[in-house]
Formats: C-alpha cells, sequence, structure tokens
C-alpha cells in the first residue's frame, strides 16, 4: 500500500474556540500537526497579552499531545508600538476582521483607512509580527472577497514590510494577487480545494459546508487547485477547522465553519493523489509555512497510507466534514 | 386606516403536497384565494387523468373554503394527443420539470430535445393546455436559469401557439426573455420580490429562505421587482409557496421551498405600497392571470388593512417565512 510521510505538518488557521468545545478539538489538532496558527476570535475577543499567555495555558492543557507548539494571535486593535514591543514575543501574528464578517468578529475594524493603522502596522513590520487578514468586504456574499482586494492592494502597498496574509482565499482573484506584491501570501483551507456553492446549496442545504467565506464558483475553486498541488511558494494550508455544536449548525440560523481539524491531512493526500501531486504536498502543508512565518516546527513524523478510513459521524458534539463517508487515505502512525 | 380591496386573487405556482400536509396548507391558500394552480409533483408525480381527479377531489376535502378552484396540472410526460384531448377538461396547465432540479422532480425530462416532445406540445397548442416549466439546467446553482434561456427560445419558437409559463422566475435574463416572444409570460413569487443569497447565506445560513431557484443578485431581484410592480402584462403572482415539515428543514441536507401561503397577500401588499405601486396589485395577482390563462375566478373579495400582523412562529407543522416577526398589513375581512 501507498504511504506519504509528511514531516513537521502545520495548520496555519484553526479555530480552537474554548472551554469544552477546546477540550474536544485541540487534542484532535495537536494529534497530527506539529503547530497550528491559533485564531483569536473569542468571546470576548484575545486583545491582551495576558489574554494570550493564558489562553496559551487552556491549549497546552487541552493537548494529548506534547510536541505541539500553539502559534498564537492577538485580535486586531489598533495598538501601540510598546505594546507591541512588549507582547511579541508571545504571539506570532495578529488577525484583522472586518466587523461582523464572522464568527465573533463584532470587535473587527469598521474601516480600513491607513491612518488610524499606520502606527499599528508599522510596529508589526518592524517587530516581525505577521498581519493575517479575514478579507471581506460587506457586499453581496459572493462579491465580498473580490471587492476586497483593493484593500490587500493598498496594506501591501503601504506596509511593504509587513507580512500580509490573505486568509482562506476563495477566489480567482485573490490567487491573481500572490504575484503582484511581494509580502501578500495566502492560507487555503482544504474544503475550499474540494467544493463549490454547488455544494452548499446546489442540491439540498448542507448547513455542515457553510462556511465563511462561502464557496465560490468552480473556476474559483480550479485556481485555488492549480496554486496549492503546485505547492505555489506564498501559499500554506490553513484548514479554518471552524467547530459548533451539532445542534448549532442544524438549525434556523447556523453558524459559518466546517470542521475538518482530524480528517484534513487525509482529505489532502486524496486530492494531491488525485492530481498526481503528492510530491508537492509536503511544502504545501509545511515547508512553505516554515519559510513565510521563519517557524522552526515541533519535530513530528505523520505516515499516511492508502486505506479506507471512515470518517465518524460526529466528534463528542461536532460533525465533521464527510461525517460518515469513506475516505481513501489513513493515518497510519505519528511518530 | 389604509385599506386595499383586492378581487379574486389567484396563486398561479402552489404545491399543496397531500395527506396530512395538504390538509395543513389547504385551507391557508383557499382563505384568501379565488384559486390556484396546483404542482404535480407529489410521489408519485400525477400523470394520469385518473391521478388528477382524485388529487382535485382531496384538494376540495381538505379545503375550508367553497369559492376556491384548485387549477390542475400534469407532470410533464410525452403524452400521446388522444390521452390530452380526453384530460384536457380536467387540466388547465402541465408542468414540465428537468429531472433532477428540485423537489421530487426525478421522473422529469432529461433532455429538452424538441423532436421526441413535438407532438405532445402541438397537441397542447391546439386544445390550448398551457406549459409551465421549472427553468434550470443542470449547471453551477447560481446560472442554471440564465443557462436556461435558450431552451425557452427554442420552445417558444418551435411552438408559437403554445402559451409557456417561464415559472418562479428571478433573473434578470428571464426578465429580459419577457418582450423576446409573444407567447413567453413568467410567474414571480413574494419571495424573491424580497430576497438574494445574502438573506439565505450572507450571514447566519437560514434554511427557511433556501429554495429554488435559489434568490440571486440585488440587480436580479430589482429586475423582477420592476415588473412586478408594474403589473407587466405578462406577468403573474405565484407564491411557489412550498412547505416541508420544521424538522426536515432544520436538519442536515435540508429541503428547497419557502413557505408563504399565509402571508403572500399580506406581504404584497407591504413591498406595493413601499414602492408606491398598490394600484397594480390587482392586475398583478388576479388579473393579468385570468387574462394569460382564460380563467373566470371564482369571486372573491379580500380587504387588507395596514395594521400590525404578527407572523405565527409555525403552523402546524410548518414554518412560515418571517415566522414571528411583524408585517405591517392584515387580511380584515374575505368576502
Amino acid at each position: 500500500m501507498k504511504t506519504v510521510t509528511l514531516t513537521m505538518p502545520l495548520d496555519m488557521h484553526v479555530h480552537l474556540r474554548d472551554g469544552d468545545m477546546l477540550k474536544i478539538v485541540a487534542p484532535l489538532t495537536s494529534y497530527t500537526f506539529s503547530g497550528a496558527l491559533v485564531m483569536p476570535n473569542l468571546v470576548p475577543p484575545i486583545t491582551t497579552k495576558e489574554m494570550v499567555k493564558e489562553y496559551r495555558s487552556r491549549i497546552k492543557a487541552a493537548m494529548e499531545s506534547d510536541d505541539f507548539e500553539p502559534y498564537m494571535t492577538l485580535f486586531y486593535q489598533n495598538f501601540s508600538r510598546e505594546f507591541l514591543e512588549s507582547v511579541q514575543d508571545d504571539i506570532t501574528a495578529i488577525k484583522i476582521y472586518p466587523s461582523g464578517a464572522t464568527t465573533n468578529s463584532q470587535g473587527g475594524v469598521v474601516s480600513f483607512d491607513i491612518e488610524p493603522m499606520r502606527e499599528t502596522l508599522e510596529a508589526m513590520s518592524d517587530f516581525g509580527i505577521v498581519l493575517c487578514v479575514h478579507g471581506e468586504t460587506q457586499g453581496f456574499v459572493m462579491d465580498r472577497e473580490a471587492e476586497f482586494m483593493s484593500v490587500y492592494e493598498k496594506l501591501a502597498i503601504n506596509f511593504p514590510k509587513l507580512k500580509i496574509i490573505m486568509e482562506h482565499i476563495t477566489t480567482r482573484e485573490a490567487v491573481e494577487m500572490l504575484d503582484r506584491h511581494p509580502n501578500l501570501y495566502a492560507t487555503i483551507t482544504v474544503h475550499h480545494l474540494m467544493i463549490t456553492l454547488d455544494d452548499v446549496a446546489g442540491g439540498m442545504l448542507r448547513p455542515h459546508l457553510f462556511c465563511k467565506p462561502i464557496a465560490k464558483r468552480p473556476h474559483d475553486r480550479d485556481a485555488l487547485l492549480k496554486i496549492a498541488l503546485q505547492a505555489h511558494p506564498k501559499v500554506m494550508f490553513g484548514s479554518d477547522s471552524a467547530p459548533h455544536p451539532k445542534h448549532a449548525k442544524e438549525s434556523c440560523g447556523c453558524g459559518a465553519g466546517v470542521f475538518t481539524a482530524p480528517i484534513a491531512l487525509q482529505l489532502l493526500c486524496e486530492i494531491f493523489q488525485e492530481h498526481n501531486a503528492l510530491d508537492n504536498l509536503q511544502a504545501f502543508v509545511s515547508d512553505n509555512a516554515q519559510r513565510i512565518y521563519g517557524i522552526c516546527a515541533e519535530y513530528k513524523e505523520v505516515v499516511l497510507v492508502e486505506r479506507d478510513f471512515v470518517v465518524p459521524e460526529i466528534y463528542a458534539d461536532v460533525v465533521p466534514m464527510r461525517a460518515g463517508e469513506t475516505l481513501t487515505w489513513s493515518i497510519e502512525r505519528v511518530d
């Protein structure tokens, strides 16, 4: 049977939540990944050094693996240079959300005017703190990401030393931005390599595939696939795995998020194998991220084997993507 | 308080279902409408004269009003001229579904090649049987209706005496077709005058607004509004009210359909009043349909008044659109 060995896989965009949910999902990420960039959109959001340190402690306590590093983020505010200097060793990135764009983002920014943000973004440039961006406008749902491209351009040009990550990109327009500005990078989820809006709402409505940004058109997915499969040096894997309790997904007014943490590597093997690109998977899930972020990840080796794996219907209270379906790759062992 | 009197309102596209659901929803339609064109996509679909007559009897038994006429339809198959001649007095229209396009449409047509359909469509032309069309291709969900325009053109040109109804149109492209072919008409729902994909999936996911065809872009809604508000002579109201049990809508993989039967006229008053077009509502909800279909509807007068109406959270087992919300118009009385 065919096997694939991945060293130090990294998930550069994950939601671990807090409390009981953290205890459910943290071990599922820490089992197969060497590290993950942990998003700060809790209630209340992570905005102080103390909150970062305490959240990190709770994550470490919830993990079931010592060889895993939670890379911490702050929820963007107009922070002072002094504060950023004091917190730089505790964080890897700062995540900026447009207000209301997604789950628990109400405290996000209402405008991307440069001047009020200049002190913060210049200090981040100087201290080497990465800026992660949820890039969507308040426009029509299928256009929000494409409309946001002018904001990325403005940020990239005004802060040329700042590393800017276009998070969970879903459109051809975002793919085309990558080669235009040296300081723009991107994460791509595994579900956006697989689904389009057709999968969410083209047949029955499938709440477990509803996420933000919403899955787009076939030509958008094809553009994402192309750069992921070639492990374009400016893209990294970031699952955006975003658990919600089952009842909250299957109800009137369900929240956005696809839960993929425990199946992400298996799905990636399927996709990369299908396109004869398995040789590029290591770069997509680890090497690119280490280079872009300057991370030296905890050593971990994950061996996957081409053997059927039936995805559990539920992990505690969380329904994963592809629940009950059979994947063609399994985790063989983690060393 | 302002009042509006509608005479002989007609709902030219409604799903009354069967069994227990029929008993719940038929009285809600027969209360305020003089008649309704009843869709045939039951399981199994209505395809014989006997099924039409028996379904009509069950509808009459479930109604709570004598002054209501269920206009019956057959589920399209390649029927013989002889059959159509024998059934013409029992039906008003035949509804054609592309296979798999919506609820219970598996037995629909897999191709719109003209020749196999010629005998049926020519006989329908001769007998004055209207063709109602669910116009969607198997393409990407946001493009399905626009892609179907070439089929409408082909049908309209090949069967110039056949009255063809583009059902529940949702796009600017369909609006633009109306003036191109004299034998093309359209129904418009009340929900497609109000919502876009943003309402379904732009914030939280809202299964009770999920329908087929799916709600499109703001410019599409604006195009629909324009011709509805002017009561364009080739458009009619058809609610496409499509009840599903609550548990089936609020679950993993919910069916398509918005339930509006008991609130349709109130919502239409709101919309037409907001745009200073109340004078055109009578034509949109009755006169146009009577002229297009050659129907002489049962006499009924519905008086609406500008007074708050709180929409029930649920009608038996069916959640209506705007459940729990307050509308600004109420049904005052029905004479």
